[in-house]
């Protein structure tokens, strides 16, 4: 076995997918399950050494990853490209690592990411369906206006003070974010597949804690028609934490990407590795 | 409570999505879990009777539906319509009623049912994808000529004794099988999607006992190119089931319709409640 510290260790990235249903989010913590945990149990298991893995970003319980980052030192002999396999067999099933390689001592997953991007579903048929209930919040009290919905989100890009979408609990000392895109989609409508998926994406160059889901609980507000695109700016603006009420689920919530100005691998290990579900719209029988 | 049998007893036909991971297929068996237990548990928690449900097809252990068939008979006064939103109370998340409705007492799940259609997904990307495992047969020693595949399928369709696609330990004494469709495509690939998902879909009066799994396993030759079209047609032709030794996995595996000539649901219930996960292609970075 050889050492577990010197100064020849390498420093190899990864790109993960989880499936978040049995996490406790991304985040190593007593006597509950993580996905950080995990991992650093397969380094050790592979390695003898005790590992740490730094991650991009946290995710919640319950949420997902399409291509969470991180990294960790080591000096194991495996080439950096392997890692991926190797990690695999050791990994259990909702755990899988899309790539590997070397990163320079000086990249790091979280302080050298640029923006992150999440993806939040949102199935909207009044009746259940299975295959989608894993990855989609099932609303459909009312339908949702989309338009209405991107009406709302468009004016949050560019740099904004968010504190009415930090969840308590956080030790980011402020709000300040940078939003670099915001949409929201009926998935797949224009190529005649069901209207009932609703997609809402932004990129940012980071998250607040809970943010995503306080924004989205009330941006279905905006959609069914209780409160004006309007409204939901000038709560953000000035900031009436207290008029966010609701958190959507996390099993909606997906980590799309991670974006670094050096990134060592290829779109196919990290673009959109989460699926589109596209249903063929009925009408079309 | 009411009687459990008289004759005023109303009949009640189920569409149910069921996710088969973890059920020992359709069939009710000793010792073992299947979706047809289940929902006759609920129905005897419901009502207090011991009532039996007939279902449209078989499913092997492992194998999705979308819309599965199955009809039972009931003095409840519960109204037909009804029945769907009690039921998905007491059943467990890997089953979903759809709808249900009341049939005339001489329509029949299985007997009335003029076709049934199978889909069969395969992912052939190199890398794992976490979302996709549950749903496809991860396939990727050789890229899969689509065109190839459809060469082969297509001098299935019609009236044919399909015996080498006929797996032993059925009951059925014959071959013959009306295949009214095949295809094989890549799906989503028009719309700018990745190629990966390759999906195979045949329709027909009825499938033998293993037949979907074992012909997928050989049209994957044809794919990979280690066999003709014309050798896969001259299997079957001949009747060569020695030939015929591997199946494809249960997982890719999904009942997607079955078809009746009087059938009481809107198509938003039955058509294709299982999503083609589609995504982008990563050239479009």
């Amino acid at each position: 076995m050889t050492a577990c510290s010197t100064d020849t260790s390498k420093r190899i990235a990864l790109v993960i997918q989880y499936l978040g249903t049995n996490f406790h989010g991304w985040q190593r913590q007593p006597n509950h399950r993580s996905v950080q945990a995990e991992i650093e149990q397969a380094l050790k298991a592979i390695t003898g050494c005790r590992i740490k893995l730094y991650g991009a970003g946290r995710t919640d319980s319950g949420v997902h990853a399409a291509a969470q980052v991180a990294h960790f030192e080591t000096e194991s002999p495996i080439p950096a490209h392997r890692w991926s396999n190797v990690l695999n067999k050791y990994l259990p099933v909702d755990i899988a690592i899309r790539g590997s390689a070397e990163v320079p001592k000086t990249w790091h997953a979280r302080f050298s990411a640029q923006w992150r991007r999440y993806r939040y579903s949102l199935y909207t048929d009044p009746r259940p369906n299975l295959f989608l209930r894993p990855f989609t919040w099932h609303y459909y009290y009312k339908p949702l206006d989309v338009e209405r919905m991107q009406a709302a989100l468009a004016p949050m890009v560019g740099h904004h003070h968010l504190a009415a979408f930090h969840r308590a609990g956080s030790s980011r000392p402020h709000s300040w974010v940078d939003v670099q895109a915001a949409e929201c989609r009926q998935a797949g409508q224009k190529d005649g597949y069901s209207d009932a998926l609703v997609e809402i994406e932004l990129q940012a160059s980071g998250f607040l804690y809970g943010m995503m889901r306080l924004l989205v609980g009330m941006l279905v507000q905006v959609g069914r028609g209780v409160r004006s695109p309007e409204s939901f700016t000038q709560i953000w603006q000035t900031e009436q934490r207290e008029q966010v009420r609701y958190a959507a689920p996390p099993q909606g919530l997906c980590l799309l990407r991670v974006g670094y100005p050096l990134f060592p691998f290829p779109p196919e290990v990290w673009f959109d590795t989460f699926p589109q579900f596209h249903l063929p719209a009925a009408a079309s029988v």
